[in-house]
């Protein structure tokens, strides 16, 4: 029997039956990734398995470094052959890693192939991928049209063009491809050379002049209505731990000022002024009905010498450990004292943060829309079975699973889709397992609506998407 | 075969053994509660199963505005049967959250109800059980009778009457009804207004005048005596974590004597005066023999809006992340360097703080007394099997699990006393798993001591309750 | 059958012939322990049990104190069969804690018991043992033969003699015994009277004049050659957590200057004076090809009454909750700027920093080294089943398992070199159970190095020790 079987991650009679019967032809939004827009909108073809795999994943980069690989050819000046085979040469040292589940459920669903990617089987495999992938159902849309994707929301800067997903758009696919408001960068006061160079482009795209904190928050609106009206429906936001020191407008415009000034923000300013923007943010969400993505906790960049070598978001973050419960408790409180609060997505990536996230997501509840606020599934070092897992049954002792809006791949490659097949074999096995031990009645009606609801009908349902 | 059976949870003929043979039969303390203890003087009948289950239940009104139900029909001004509708639709979302296994559990052991509840279902449940609610055997006092109930330690404000308790001691039930102190009033002088009046209470309800620190502790003792002669053994104090920066009783003085004229205290001043009157509190309880609870961890009343509109303890509260380790140890330390450190129980909310907890508890040890410190049950969102597994397996890998006093319900209902069965049934699953695995030795010898005692038997030699 | 059998925490097929087949015979090396070194170059034997069980087991003390034994059997001057006594009453309450493993699986493994230790079978055992230890296979290092350990490196102060590590060396006996450089009393300038003592034996031990921070520093060199030259190519550090602020030579000559006069430095001024020391300690560490070790996380000795009767490390230690994150990653960022990054192995003994150490590891890898930064094995009160389990699990998920160095003792008494096994037996339990799964391929070829490499193959070809 080949690795990648029908029954994969199922280890019971009713984990099959719930994945078989309910969980595998669902559609799919994937409501947050970082996929390129560019790719979707030319119909990108890749040219090799470097291309569509090794060339943006700092996941797979990570490991290889791990395995004592150089950084020749991990990101360096490698032709991709070589690094592919340095990829495939560490693949069996990830036994029991994601990576291990991954790189085979990728190379069977895309390529049929079964063998075990090592050193020895690296150059059949690099040669019947690239004859495939020569092939239009391999293209970036054939690969979203083969598991049923209806919509992709890939993360855009609101200084970014959209000029992309307007083609997508114009062109009527059947895809919906949306941008994501993720105004990270209007936060940096406390780096004011990026930050000025990054007000002045917004306002150039916006077309607002950005010459005072009301001016930036002008010109933020304008892009989130631009965002809106090509469809956009959800905010992110990347932090280490929540803003909710929220001052004056005065002080917001004197913080503003000192920065526009070339000033770097203090600690103190930088958070007070975050807290704000974060603020008016959340308001304009509310105010549209989108939802905001929150994604808490991590430490990035810790690799100075690497950072220097070849920038930032290459595979050296690791997980925080911050405090996350009191600012976020009055962050969110603060929006929904107003009745301001929008349908929120918290993400945390330090497991030891589940239970204060499943907890708080229960704090701001109700107001007729089942699950409003949402307790994320397992994100970045946590997208894995045991972190999935976890954050099921935190949701599940916590919360109410059966209002989850459940997978997004987070990905940057268009070879990423299987995984919300994993996230589903894993829901499917956790959940059957609990039938079989009898924690759960063996009922239809309960066991139906629960699985193809996570899988598919409740970020329909929540996110309000116009194509999914 | 009914959802609620025989073997429920019990996943293996060890299991199924354990419980049969040494757990079910063993009688129940329940020594923390929130129970009313009118309701236990007067023999409370209910008139259906909103007074009884939905009236004063938060776990259920948060799960009912995840599911979007609008207040109303939570908390608001809903009659009772559409409020119960509303928990009945709630309920078949909740799969998986322990609220589906209490409903369950609960209506089967006190109406004998299989039938699973849902909207579809609920009309013929309320009726059955209306009916059933009206007979003697569920009466509060029968509800507890039914299970072998022994004791019950309720919790009581130092400025709470005792009539109530008086009068089950006075009529002399065969039923242990006693108070437990929970002074956390005297700590709020950061909040002149409630703590002021509440002085007045406590000096009235004592007899004592509280004209200045000393005299607030004068009047604490005097109804720790008060407590103490109605057969209470238990204190019991809820923070978000422990207070021990110990100042001079002169300093004490000082800041109660500001609190007094109206002045908030500040954080600093109020964290030292809350350190000293825990200390002394904690002397009280040593002088007596008693068992001093810490119930650590939780961040309160989340949501402005909803604490406005119905107040405090209205299920939004949330799992902290404070640092709680240092605090602890000099707290306990510091009365165990006086020789005064009572027997303790330590509970935690976040189950990131299960191995601090497990380790705290061993370091004061000893004195002949065994368990002298306790790493207590899975508390609030943790009293659930998962909770309950990982608290039970901390303890066991840290400290000595054969000398664990067991389960309390911390509920406010008269249905909860099943959790005590569940809480049974979970340890006995584990215990038999371990059994079946090889891990433990089969050996009744070994086995029949461990389960029965932490059923029933290490409660009732360590709290010393005289009813028991 | 016997509780300790061939198949102890072996739950399947899979894990049986994965543990039979390829772990059971692999020699050891026990890379980081406490022995006491002088009882391998004298080749000590043990009276009796409490010699070798008792004597210096601050996890039994633990146990016994937790069961209610007073300290006179544990610590005082109960006679050694009295504490015995004590121990072996203690040993049936310690059911699902480690100690009920370790405890006969060294009955079974040294003296072929197969009886449980109990008040009852104390006096048999007590004889029993007594009578075989007198046997050589029963000294020191006849107990580290029998399972083929080839190293053991103790944990030693810059200031101890190394003269019985330099004994047994010129003995010329097969096994390796080295000492492992650990500065920790270095660091102690907020302790002045205790601090300077040990500069000044320092300065005697390496024969430079301790007068200044630079004349620390090269008298700390001078040892760590003198560790060299013996075969240490480990340090190690004891750490609460990280020091990470980093000043200039001057500063830490000031605050030396003040410290050596007698005053106590501040906690900033230790911050910064430990930070700079460490900082020196890893550029050795690195110059030499040495491994350093970081264990953090402990809150010691919490029970000052304790500690004035009996002293420190007495078993009142307990697992803290500090923030560990980013002091860590900027103490390995600045080493990893100056390319002086050594090999570097992190412990935590919180399991919820597992996730932040197992990231951590990752960020500073690669430079042609395979798992340069180990997340290493499961620590002090992470040393059982489910803290090893959780451990590989994060490794597993977050890192390469592959590359794991794997186990070591820790420990002080020479009877746990089983440990090892138990080690062993719940890694091949661990992957056997995900191989029986699907989770993992059932191919030698990918099993075989796997688990050889972490039981032996790794930490010899990591650590690169002389014998071994």
């Amino acid at each position: 029997m080949s690795f990648i079987h029908d029954d994969f991650l199922l280890s019971c009679d009713a984990a099959k039956n719930l994945y078989h019967e309910f969980a595998e032809r669902e559609p799919i939004i994937d409501y947050h990734n970082h996929l390129p827009p560019k790719d979707i909108a030319v119909d990108r073809q890749f040219a090799n398995l470097f291309e569509v795999w090794l060339e943006g994943d700092h996941y797979k980069w990570r490991a290889m470094r791990i395995n004592g690989e150089p950084e020749r050819v991990v990101t360096g000046d490698a032709d991709p052959y070589e690094k592919f085979l340095a990829f495939a040469r560490t693949v069996p040292h990830t036994l029991r890693n994601p990576l291990y589940h991954w790189t085979h459920l990728e190379l069977k669903r895309y390529f049929g192939i079964d063998e075990l990617l090592s050193e020895r089987t690296a150059p059949a495999i690099w040669e019947a991928t690239c004859d495939q992938l020569s092939r239009p159902e391999h293209s970036a849309r054939g690969m979203l049209r083969r598991f049923d994707v209806r919509a992709v929301c890939t993360t855009d800067d609101p200084a970014d063009d959209l000029n992309w997903h307007q083609q997508c758009a114009d062109e009527g696919i059947d895809l919906g491809v949306y941008p994501t408001f993720r105004p990270d960068k209007a936060l940096a006061v406390h780096q004011p050379e990026a930050w000025n160079a990054w007000c002045d482009r917004l306002a150039e795209r916006a077309g607002v002049e950005v010459g005072g904190y009301a001016g930036l928050i002008a010109a933020l609106r304008q892009r989130h209505d631009d965002f809106h009206a090509i469809g956009g429906r959800l905010s992110d936001h990347g932090l280490n731990r929540c803003h909710a020191n929220f001052v004056s407008e005065a002080e917001a415009e004197r913080i503003f000022a000192k920065a526009r000034a070339g000033e770097a923000a203090t600690a103190e300013e930088q958070d007070a002024f975050a807290s704000n923007v974060m603020l008016e943010v959340g308001r304009m969400n509310a105010a549209r009905g989108w939802t905001m993505q929150l994604h808490l906790g991590p430490l990035r960049n810790n690799n100075t010498r690497l950072a220097r070598l070849i920038g930032a978001d290459v595979g050296c973050d690791s997980i925080g450990d911050f405090q996350q419960a009191e600012r976020l408790s009055r962050f969110l409180d603060r929006l929904d004292q107003e009745d301001q609060l929008p349908k929120t997505v918290l993400y945390n990536v330090n497991p030891g943060d589940n239970f204060v996230m499943g907890t708080m997501a229960g704090n701001f509840a109700g107001g007729g829309l089942p699950g409003k606020v949402q307790f994320g599934s397992g994100w970045w070092f946590l997208d894995q079975k045991e972190g999935m897992e976890w954050q099921m049954n935190a949701l599940s002792n916590l919360g109410l699973l059966s209002r989850f809006i459940g997978m997004l791949t987070d990905s940057r490659s268009f070879m990423s889709v299987p995984r919300h097949e994993y996230f589903r074999r894993t829901l499917c096995n956790l959940v059957g397992r609990d039938v079989e031990a009898g924690l759960v009645p063996n009922e239809a009606e309960l066991l139906e609506p629960l699985i193809r609801n996570i899988c598919y009908g409740n970020a329909k349902a929540f996110l309000g998407l116009q194509k999914s």
